[in-house]
């Protein structure tokens, strides 16, 4: 073959396997994956890789299993700096005594610092994105833009003033104008966010779903999340909180819709019909006690479903790998059906569900020419990964976040032998420890 | 104060924690352990401590947690061997169709690398104990005795041919011969373990009883795991399977009964009344579609209560850091009650709970002078376990065994910086691979 039909690439990674998530499945072993910019260049057996390609450099990982970087649909990054403030809690309890009194200073700092130890966490952990709403979430941006990792983050709006933003209606200009002074950005885009239908009026819903739909960007909100917000959606509109929404013609492909426990036969219909996306946070939901989404019903009528960790003060973790884990078994003990949920649907849920709930599909979640370069590479060669019969069995039922080496987000490499390259790990590491001292005296 | 009041000992461990679970369940912070031949001679404030103590070896964790190693109630531990063979079917298919075909070729080579493999696991996630019930049970006691780590075993007994001892009556004798040989052994106990009320007549159970008795030593067995079981039991006995032993006189505060997922009122008064313990094995009941233990009701009732992962097909890992976590969170969700079995519940769980269903409270499970010097060091430097407020709730909700740096089983260390001492881990990995060939191609 003569030298001028190689392309040149800037890396060549080859592994032991590749589980592209593609639209065959498949699983190349080995494989090779080769990146050129911010994107992936070719996937195939490493012969066929390695004779189109002249790599700059070549990452070989003979013990190595390579998959697209995992994706959290839900989150509020910044809530690591909770984490283990309060647990065990009657919910109410849990909120108003502890979490919303530590929310209540909050400012900028805390919240930059916060999603920085919390992507420092999912980085370490093969998350490569996350959907994130909070409070300063401009912070949450800058956090995100500065570590390299890959975000949709929104300002998280209700019907009560502010530590960031003040008054309530200030809460759409602060989105739109971050919103727009994002557009463009090549890893960060800015979504609208309000909180839930119990803390936004009808009209602040509204007003939400018409900015998210003139920026074309997705709307997200914590959505029929525990029996309690369905009781009070029925007493205050008659109509449970899926119908809520479906009457103020919020529900559509533009729209993120997390938790998703307490639903009705009529309201997965709706969700079904209209395109709306869910985030699925299993440990989230039991460690509140919310109750078990059904998630199989979902797949089943085809609403696209991602995975979300929820914050760390209800988890306590953003390791999406035990959340797989838990998700594929909680399905299973709550329909009394062991093949619910089985571990490759279990891993789309974190990949290609994740890219398609947060309006991503065709850039991330899959290891496919002309996706982003968003990959993780997983060290196989420990006892609890041996010997290995089915890779896609081992991610859900066996590893977990530690065993990821290597990290390439865009194009860029993150985490490699397991250390953060650029995030400055000890800074964050001193700020959120001497931040967490303040949140102690500040709530106590 | 004379030099003479100092009392020689081994090792001084000194960390940022120290959480004993003692009966007062004191956390120190900072602490200090010394460890004098194979049990523990002191515990409390570093001062203190070192005060009274000659170490031979301190070893210091500026930013480390101690406390007492993991306990593991129920696996099988050679099941490593199986891991991901079959995931996400039907639990006759799963085990007609797949494990024992598996099973029916195993030999004592297989079982002892299996267990080799799955204590390479088990210690490097800082479990130092566990209870095992396979076949071969005298390979899984070879490698408990080579490795250093702590172990009950027992051969699993039944109606049907063993590929290990032959016709069923020779079951009891080979554990006989098995127990006898290893009475007074520091780290090794045999108990008699009768599969299963399904797999086992009533005579059978009636002599494993006797003879467990006779032994002095645990009586072992998988008990009321699932409602087929249940079901099976009421048409042959006319009882659940907790009367159908409560009948054959066999609950005492001599039996183990692993699983206990589904139970009556009257079968908890009757496993309270009789001071028999229970193995919860919380993700195995999911994956397997089990149900959910009333592990709540258990210990309101004084039910002694371990933590169990059972065998790596059904996990598919050993890790009882995530165990602790995902206990906490299915109770949670499955009451409907966040307040169930908070953190330092579940924490018990796979310490004292532990140590008290496997006979050895007194023994392990707690840092307490006289106690065995079986203890772990987490890491705390880390991003996921950034901020601490509490320690207990890292160590069920935040931590995961790849925490573990440190790892001291009956005053020996086993594990340091993340690495097992003695256990010779490439050749385990590398012969496991190569069995792991031959399972591939026996059972297809």
């Amino acid at each position: 073959m003569p030298e001028t039909t190689l392309k040149p690439v800037d890396y060549l990674f080859k592994a032991a396997f590749v589980v592209t998530l593609d639209e065959d499945s498949r699983v190349f072993a080995p494989g090779a994956v080769a990146v050129k910019g911010d994107s992936i260049a070719a996937v195939g057996p490493p012969s066929e890789v390695e004779a189109a390609c002249q790599p700059a450099r070549v990452l070989d990982y003979p013990q190595g299993l390579i998959l697209p970087g995992l994706i959290n649909a839900h989150t509020h990054a910044a809530m690591s700096l909770f984490r283990g403030l309060a647990d065990d809690l009657p919910l109410e309890d849990w909120l108003n005594s502890h979490i919303f009194p530590a929310e209540r200073h909050l400012d900028r700092e805390v919240v930059y610092w916060g999603t920085k130890l919390a992507v420092a966490e999912m980085l370490l952990a093969g998350t490569t994105c996350f959907c994130d709403m909070y409070l300063f979430a401009d912070a949450v941006a800058r956090a995100a833009v500065e570590t390299g990792i890959r975000a949709v983050v929104g300002e998280v709006l209700y019907d009560f003033p502010s530590p960031n933003y003040g008054p309530p209606a200030e809460g759409l200009r602060f989105s739109e104008t971050l919103c727009r002074s994002y557009a463009g950005h090549s890893r960060v885009r800015v979504a609208i966010m309000p909180h839930a239908i119990y803390t936004c009026s009808p009209d602040l819903l509204a007003e939400a779903g018409e900015l998210a739909a003139r920026l074309d960007t997705l709307l997200v909100i914590h959505l029929a999340e525990t029996a309690r917000e369905v009781a009070y959606s029925r007493t205050a509109f008659g109509l449970t909180p899926v119908q809520h929404l479906h009457r103020l013609g919020l529900l559509s492909p533009r729209l993120l819709a997390d938790h998703c426990v307490v639903l009705g036969e009529e309201d997965l219909d709706l969700l079904a019909a209209s395109g709306a996306g869910v985030a699925h946070c299993p440990e989230s939901n039991m460690k509140l006690a919310s109750g078990v989404a059904p998630v199989t019903a979902m797949l089943r009528r085809g609403i696209p479903v991602g995975l979300g960790t929820d914050g760390c003060a209800s988890n306590n973790n953003l390791d999406l790998f035990q959340e797989m884990d838990t998700a594929a078994k909680l399905q299973k003990v709550h329909l009394l059906d062991p093949t619910a949920l089985p571990a490759p649907q279990a891993l789309s849920l974190a990949t290609t569900g994740g890219a398609r709930v947060l309006g991503l599909a065709g850039r991330v979640g899959r290891l496919a020419p002309d996706y982003k370069a968003d990959l993780i590479v997983l060290d196989l060669d420990q006892p609890h990964l041996t010997p290995l019969y089915d890779p896609l069995s081992h991610l859900v039922y066996a590893a977990r976040g530690s065993d990821v080496t290597t990290v390439m987000v865009d194009g860029r490499l993150l985490v490699a032998e397991r250390r953060l390259l650029d995030l400055d790990l000890e800074e964050t590491l001193a700020r959120t420890r001497e931040l967490a001292r303040r949140v102690r005296q500040n709530y106590r």
